[in-house]
């Protein structure tokens, strides 16, 4: 059982998280909310996704698992005008999710789970962590876009540093400590990370003001970042290049 | 003798409309005003589209037919600025249009007639009629494109239902009675329509905010609408598509 | 020893202009500002650009002479927000220049500049002059886009015309004395030129609202106008096209 009414600025913002690593995700629903883990087909990138009740204007579920295609959310998203609300049930007879927005009802099979399967968080062992305005993280990414395609993620005891490195020309933006949140490292960390999937996660993040960064040389970044006005919560590992010097 | 003034947008509507249907076209001017009629290249829509004189600034002609390439006059109406009027002359002599707006002049060689056919508005006995608000069709055509190529128009007592249905999605619009300006209908009627015609021609409804349907079960659906705030009007008729089942 | 901090509108001016022209050029730097001399591939057109210490918000310069590419530079202009400021130096050592905007500082390697000519403008003598707003101007450029590659630009004692004739049509654009900011022409005067030229230069046109014409018959058509609120100068030269009759 699933049924629940929510704001498309809300829906909006899971899908837009959930379409930078998958077409089709598994989400899981239980009493309290709705949960998506998902790996992106070159394994580079993982998400975890949680939102709760709250996210949700009503929210009634037992366990289920319902497969879907964001692309088809996008469109029932486009109906909405600002004010409506969406409402979602699970026809479970039929096997598909019913979508009412004012007028209208979409009636959606649903997408087969057999072969999706579950990723594990890693438990990784961060020693950095950074707590950064997302518009600042944003001016460095289209800085290093005209460089390179990579990005290197610097920390050390100073603050915080981007830095892209192309054949000819660099560039790099510098983060000193006044202008991080937060920060703590005790020693310099630098990993290099892929600038498009780096990039596509933070054009997504559209609620939070703010972004965790955990990190350490040549390990997997870990970005946290909450949705739905804090209702929700997203958790993204990136995995490092391999520095060739 | 042709010679008139006209707003860009009461011009920009008779083009667009036509538009939706043919490239080229005869505009027959008389006295009372100018008569477009004109069958699209598949003979699946016609058009039949009159702009009395009240609809011009001035207007003075005799009988005449001018062959119109309608991307040409698109050229023009991008050089009216608002508030701009455009003044159109037939030179009969050189057989062409001489349009000017402001300090430019556009001197337009016009397209042959004769093999131009001028359509004869068949005389369909339709037994509903719908008068809708152009939006809600819009909202309606909106969350069909992603699902099907056509959409089924359905009316009954209860009100008025656009279909689309997909091979494993389908969305409808519901109307009740309360969301009609009006409705004329004894029986179900439902007739199938190729999506892209019936899009297009909403897309070009602009001063008018209703629009009436005349309906019968695999019959052509008839619109109703008024242009260049009712001092023109246009009839549009598109052919049904064979349901099959 | 090359020295500056610019405003980013001032600096997006330079490059719009200049990249009509050549995607890269030599920047020729003095104690009094920057010039920039440059020929098109096709040796159509020539620009000679000025802006003097007084443009600029910081300017330390001895004679230097820089190779740029435009695409890099306006890589740049994208960094910047409304209110920033841009600071450029050479880096004489390594020959490249470093901009930094807000916290972001890009290295930029300098182009080799021993392959580029330094045209002369050559000493014409164009016996009308005229003086127009240069949305006149865009306005007869967007007239004669679609109707022909090339545009007349005639002038006698009564005022100026843009005159474009294709195939089966034609456009013109006529300015009476009483549009024009001034006009000298003793007797008239008429050559073409090509379209797309003609219309890019005019796009790049952002502070100045009047351009000043120099015309002669099947002479080049030279344009002055000013740049950085009137502390920086350009001179465009375009070549006529033969007129076949």
């Amino acid at each position: 059982m699933f049924k629940a009414k929510v704001r498309p600025e809300v829906l909006k913002e899971v899908v837009d998280v959930v379409s930078t690593t998958v077409d089709e995700t598994k989400i899981t629903a239980s009493k309290t909310g709705i949960t998506i883990k998902a790996v992106d087909p070159a394994h580079v990138a993982m998400i975890e996704l949680t939102l709760g009740k709250g996210g949700f204007e009503e929210y009634k579920a037992d366990d289920v698992s319902l497969g879907v295609d964001m692309d088809k959310i996008k469109e029932v998203l486009r109906l909405a005008k600002p004010g409506d609300m969406i409402q979602i049930e699970h026809d479970e007879e039929r096997n598909r999710l019913v979508f009412k927005v004012e007028n209208i009802t979409r009636k959606m099979s649903l997408v087969d789970t057999t072969g999706m399967s579950e990723p594990k968080v890693p438990n990784l062992n961060l020693p950095v962590k950074i707590v950064v305005k997302t518009d600042e993280i944003r001016q460095g990414i289209r800085a290093s876009e005209s460089v390179s395609d990579h990005i290197a993620l610097v920390a050390n005891s100073d603050g915080f540093e981007m830095v892209s490195e192309g054949d000819t020309d660099s560039v790099s933006l510098k983060l000193g400590k006044d202008l991080l949140e937060e920060i703590k490292c005790k020693e310099e960390t630098r990993s290099l990370f892929p600038l498009d999937y780096f990039s596509s996660i933070f054009k997504t993040i559209s609620t939070a003001s703010v972004v965790t960064m955990h990190m350490g040389t040549d390990y997997p970044v870990k970005l946290e970042f909450s949705i739905a006005n804090e209702k929700g919560e997203v958790t993204y590992l990136l995995a490092p290049r391999i520095e060739s010097e």
